[in-house]
């Protein structure tokens, strides 16, 4: 796998790190994901590299748009809200370090296909930086307002956090009451993917603080394992009950009755409620349904795109199959072709999608910050979204 | 991950090892699984170690039962039809050998609880050896009679092998008439579990030399990457188009149609056809069935367990969390708890079954050595096995 070629920071071992706060309201359970820093060379995006999470923390100090799209690109910054602070203060960095902010735009936007998030980050961006210049202010105050509208959308995202949480939680309360839950969750969709604490994890953390939570279930998430490196890693600082499992094990806790709920998150929402997820939420969505047990997406209004008509037409990124058939880790060297431990015989082809998509019938209930929509439609999907269409054509206009 | 401490024998790059053999009834793909050598200071057991396929050839060499204990809980030695050879030699060491035989042949059945087979080739050999000795026959003797035990049923592996691969063939041919088969399969079910072919690959080899396989889609099958490491290696060698993915990206494959029939082995099959199969096993029959895609189950019957009523009765072996939380490579040396790289947080608790239940209403057919039970029911799999089930009788007694 490609090494990062950045300014990195070690920040040593993570377990020496500030615990969670324990307020249901308070701050991320974790160090910021992402934040902007006005560094005496200049401003600077910082992210926590999560290639290298649980084992070491390290950060990236990115001065210019390539070296933050080459982290989106290796997922050491990844998940939809946040890859939405990624291209919004992406724009932010490329105006105020004087780049040509169009072009940085346009690399940021096809960075990651399926991200429908990072386009709406680069668009409210770019939309505040024309703003600005279309009034005749100079450039030092289009980047600024580039970065207010960045700053904007991170406390946005929080608050949205905050909001799915509380809305999750209470239809969790509805769909079972007296709490004890054992949620089942994949990939990882917490503090780390946010400005606030995340989507479907902010969910799972919510009903832990309120002494709901019985059991997290954490799907290891191959080929990258966010789940047993990422969720695990925030559960643990959370102090939630939290078993990791490999993927292929899910099947045998919805089997034994184990599991009372799915939650996962969303990288894409289609205008029929079709929403791509990270790989394997299909087939969790599938069990879930032969079990008769809630399969809940939670994801920002932000995830939706009602250009997209359907599940078909989402455009699936697919990633370099070494990432199946290879292993790698920051503390190994291996002096072998592209640095990786071959799990697979040398040569052999992998497929590797990354994301696959459940259609809305599968889905018991979607829960953004505006709300629910259960049963998931086309219909119920639009009422949540009137804010979302009009701030979509607000800023491609 | 626990270090192997028999003799070994480094047998270098796999890549320089012969080819497969092309003909149809031709000998296995792969050099053999398992084999009995007398060498000058006495009989072995000699087994390819495939914790450490495809990356380097290494072979045990046991000479004495807890060896060989040792290999078969480490997954040295694994696969159902192989570990019923691995039983029968083993009872066959402990006799040439002088060893308490009962006490040998009790620890055997043991070595791991959801393993059918390995109690059947147990009993097979004790049966001759314990025939031999009632018979007035000295020890020698009747340890000869083991060990010819033991070659009896590695023959009748190899031809169980055959026959199975013809039916499945046959099966498939019914099922879905005009050949460019795309068939799904899951951890390792080839030449390395056998005497002969094996059971679910042994199907698809048969269909590839018959110039009707278009692609062999591999589960990675995690923790243990059976499907990665193995089935992929003996694809390879056999020259199968054949493409390595996750456990979690086969829903993607099923739902882009990309999946024609899916084809697995058992370790355990129940009086009422519920069959014990590698964990992620039952999550591809709820999909293939959700698809509407062929579910087919290839095992000899002597993995038929008619003691067992249901599924619910079968014993499923819970295996250490760290297999999970870790990643163990035998060319890597990691100074860590454990000798694995964690793939967790330090501390993390796994739920790691081997093995998961597939019900008879999701199974298709059935494919055994005595022909094919479609729909799977009680009385279909009853009709394959009346001599599993006096050979059991018999060998009890």
């Amino acid at each position: 796998m490609a090494r990062f070629t950045g300014q990195t920071e070690r920040m040593g071992d993570q377990s020496a790190l500030p615990l969670a706060n324990e307020s249901n309201s308070g701050p991320p359970a974790v160090v910021p994901a992402l934040r902007w820093e006005e560094l005496p060379e200049g401003p600077v995006v910082i992210l926590l590299d999560q290639t290298r999470l649980p084992a070491e923390g390290v950060e990236l100090v990115c001065t210019d748009v390539q070296t933050l799209i080459e982290a989106i690109q290796t997922l050491a910054v990844r998940g939809a809200p946040l890859l939405g602070l990624a291209g919004a203060y992406g724009v932010a960095l490329a105006a105020a370090r004087g780049f040509d902010v169009d072009h940085a735009a346009a690399l940021l936007t096809q960075a990651r296909p399926t991200a429908v998030n990072l386009g709406f980050g680069v668009r409210r961006a770019m939309s505040a930086h024309h703003r600005v210049l279309a009034s005749g202010a100079d450039a030092e105050q289009a980047a600024a307002a580039a970065l207010a509208e960045a700053r904007a959308l991170h406390a946005e995202d929080a608050e949205a956090s905050t909001r799915m949480a509380r809305y999750g939680l209470e239809l969790l309360e509805k769909l079972l009451p007296g709490g004890g839950y054992r949620v089942l969750t994949h990939c990882n969709t917490g503090a780390l993917i946010s400005g606030g604490n995340g989507t479907a994890l902010a969910v799972a953390l919510a009903a832990h603080r309120d002494g709901l939570l019985r059991r997290l279930w954490v799907d290891e998430t191959r080929p990258l394992l966010q789940g047993a490196r990422l969720t695990a890693y925030e559960a643990a600082r959370a102090g939630m009950a939290y078993t990791v499992l490999t993927d292929n094990a899910a099947g045998s806790l919805f089997a034994a009755g184990e599991v009372d709920a799915v939650l996962v998150g969303a990288d894409c929402i289609a205008a029929d409620g079709s929403t791509a997820n990270k790989v394997g939420s299909y087939p969790l969505a599938v069990l879930a349904h032969h079990h008769n047990v809630p399969f809940i997406v939670v994801a920002p209004t932000t995830s939706i795109d009602l250009d997209t008509p359907d599940g078909s037409s989402i455009e699936i990124e697919q990633r370099p199959g070494r990432e199946v058939t290879e292993i790698s880790f920051p503390q190994i060297s291996v002096a072998e072709a592209g640095g990786g431990i071959l799990l697979a015989p040398l040569g052999a082809q992998a497929y590797n999608p990354a994301f696959d998509v459940t259609p809305p019938e599968l889905i018991t209930a979607l829960v953004t910050e505006n709300g629910v929509a259960s049963p998931l439609s086309g219909a119920s999907l639009a009422a949540l979204c009137p804010p979302c269409d009009s701030g979509h054509d607000q800023v491609m206009g």
